[in-house]
């Protein structure tokens, strides 16, 4: 029996502090367009792709934590910008469950809509509120990725899901600025980390 | 600016190689018999929630990876069984792309059926096939766990998904068995880490 493995790490690319906003964003265009520098400098530092993601405390607007796309890098196809965010967010507040962390509650913006997979991490995460840029049919339309199927309503599902606490999803934040950083992987010629098409 | 986390590991329990069959396991319902042992292991070792999975190569029946749930003891709400397995077998084969890593493609065993984020997991893998134990319906009638949506049609859209490889799907393979242990699980108060529900 070969030897099998026990344990696998993920990380951000080595330089993210320096992509750090110097103080506190407050309003909702300020987040996105913080969450989608972060996503330029991933294409331009090819350590993922196109997609970032970042956990704020609601109300306070404190920074908790950030994610980037790392598919391909790390060999991990979980990795994306809204699993990053969240994991590392949970992982600094030593808890699975966000919406037990803090009476604010905890929001993640993501530069592109999450795909189904993180629909389902969204889902049991329990995080208050998401905040979407670009829409699935601009990264179909811009990029080479498959999106894949959603529940029906997905939008409705997060926002009234007794007994679990609702999530209020904000859709087209900068939508424009965030078809404009996928244009940019396109034309960086990035890879597609979809099952069978690399 | 508070200091931010940079890197997460997750890891399978201590004495997992224990649990590990001696010899080739060549049927589906021996492995499926070894997926409902270690989420009875899981349960008993009180590491985590009552599922597991394990990621075989298709005709070799080569064992790659083993998963159980760590979300609580591992503060984190990605660590279903399925990732677990998912993402250990990625790191073995260093590929995020299980469908480019053997000419047979890969199965995924899994004790339970796959929630919304397993499903998306599975979805963007490259595995081949999926293979599922106990119902949604089992879960939700035997524990406290909430499984949340899935896509209407769900075992098609992995079966016919053109560009991608399609994933086959299989159900109640020893769902007898596997609702044993989800009650198993319930009469040891074991904790129910669904959002707002600890």
């Amino acid at each position: 029996m070969p030897e099998l493995a026990e344990r696998f790490e993920l990380s951000l690319p080595a330089g993210w502090q320096q992509q750090l906003p110097e103080s506190t964003l407050t309003s909702d265009v300020d987040k996105m367009t913080f969450v989608l520098q972060l996503a330029r400098w991933n294409i331009a530092n090819k350590s993922g792709g196109p997609f970032a993601a970042a956990v704020f405390e609601r109300e306070t607007n404190r920074l908790i934590a950030v994610g980037v796309n790392r598919v391909v890098p790390q060999h991990c196809s979980l990795a994306h910008a809204e699993a990053m965010a969240i994991a590392l967010a949970q992982q600094s507040l030593h808890t699975h469950d966000l919406s037990t962390a803090s009476k604010h509650g905890f929001e993640l913006f993501a530069s592109g809509q999450p795909c189904v997979q993180c629909f389902g991490m969204t889902w049991w995460s329990g995080l208050t509120r998401l905040i979407v840029g670009a829409r699935s049919e601009d990264i179909e339309q811009l990029t080479q990725f498959c999106e894949g199927p959603l529940p029906d309503g997905w939008q409705q599902l997060l926002a009234n899901r007794t007994p679990l606490p609702p999530v209020e999803v904000q859709m087209d934040i900068c939508r424009e600025h965030a078809r404009e950083v996928l244009i940019s992987y396109a034309q960086s010629d990035g890879p597609n980390y979809s099952p069978g098409r690399s």
